[in-house]
């Protein structure tokens, strides 16, 4: 099969100018069939304050009342995604700027409430590789940007880790798919402290170990349930690394196999 | 050749949810092969404002600054865009929300300084037909927001207007187009508080006289002059009209045929 490569790429590295014009550099040197996934990060957050809109975070996560879906849907779908394209464009890319949305590629639920109310927080429940496919087979980059729907007319912030995984499991089935995790680290490091630590291959024993003695820790935890999931679930080759280092496939490669 | 609807739809529908509501309806029941083309309108000066944000204006013209600009693509490209998209697939539209940028549909250039700096602000060089036609093709509906590029990673902010314009004339090679101007009014009146007063058949000269007079005045002279224009490169048929009379085809129909 043909080669994909999936690239999340996260809010540290969007919201720095210089840090995401060295990513469409090195994601627009990638060869082959590509799909860019991207967070917003605090960008959302210094719109929200800027608004004067309380920014409410339960366990790291933003609960999404209706005026922050507003801002997230301006900030992630629109100055975000669109000055992404625009660079990928001037790289000679040809990228487009979607969310689950757009071609109703990915469909989502409101996340249902138990303890928490997330609000209009996405839950995906089917990926449409239809028109997604028909894109890459015209050298198109899709572009995402982390929003779905739920198919009748509500967009919902939606996780673009999660994204990136059910892009790279859905599409598994009809390339062989390589899905990076691109943030501002070399890897997962051993020591938060020590950019040369870097695990480079991590089995998910292992990484189950690390939790429990709280080396890995906070977001790096759901990052790499989402990527270990995608291994199972068809995903060829899995990569948490920096922008810098992707058409080196350097990083930490995820791996099946128990060490 | 195949008939091809494009649809421009101004500030006052888009920024009224129910008015926008009722668009969507009307639009979903469009047969055929359709684009829809938006403006923003006021909600960006709302952004602005709320922002702390000045909004210049030169004869009715918006002034881009590069703050100005963010809040065009926020607004523009996300919120607008992306509700619109959603409420079309809810009505089972399978539509795309596109800027130019987007797989570089409308390339511009940055408007020369001549007496005024607009700033940021776009003048359309191309349309590129080919992507968008693979869209129709699937039955896609393109959904335009009023942002170009110019094509070396700047996002411009263009009249959605000339847009609609501008893509009905390149369209027209390979589609009969009707092109439909949509605003709040029923079409062009003859007095201004008299929504009776449609005028239904508008030539050129016509026109000309009546914008003398002082009778058509203000943004109806762009919209009519990028009409008349688009008659005379091809497209097929131009209505001023209001969301609700699309289906009827009524309004004020251009015509190049004089009295």
């Amino acid at each position: 099969m043909e080669r994909l490569t999936v690239v999340k790429v996260g809010g540290k590295v969007v919201e720095d100018k210089e840090s995401l014009e060295q990513l469409l550099n090195h994601f627009s040197q990638i060869r082959g069939k590509r799909i860019l996934v991207h967070g917003g990060g605090s960008l959302a957050t210094s719109l929200a304050d800027k608004l004067g809109i309380e920014t409410k975070m339960v366990e790291g996560r933003r609960i999404t009342d209706a005026a922050t879906l507003e801002i997230v849907t301006m900030v992630y779908a629109g100055i975000v995604n669109k000055n992404i394209v625009a660079g990928l464009q001037s790289r000679g890319s040809n990228a487009v700027g979607l969310t689950g949305a757009d071609l109703n590629v990915i469909r989502a639920v409101k996340r249902p409430v138990n303890d928490i109310d997330y609000g209009f927080v996405g839950d995906i429940v089917g990926v449409n590789t239809e028109e997604l496919r028909l894109l890459l087979n015209e050298e198109v980059v899709p572009v995402m940007a982390p929003i779905t729907h739920d198919t009748k007319g509500q967009l919902l912030n939606t996780n673009a880790d999660t994204i990136a995984a059910s892009l790279a499991v859905e599409l598994s089935n009809y390339y062989t798919v390589n899905l990076f995790y691109c943030f501002e680290k070399n890897g997962v490091l051993l020591n938060p402290d020590d950019e040369n630590s870097v695990i480079s291959e991590l089995s998910y024993d292992r990484f189950k170990i690390l939790q429990i003695e709280g080396i890995i820790n906070k977001g790096m935890i759901p990052k790499l349930d989402n990527g270990f999931s995608a291994m199972k679930n068809g995903v060829s080759q899995v990569l948490i690394t920096n922008p810098n280092l992707i058409s080196m496939a350097k990083g930490t490669r995820l791996s099946l196999i128990n060490d």
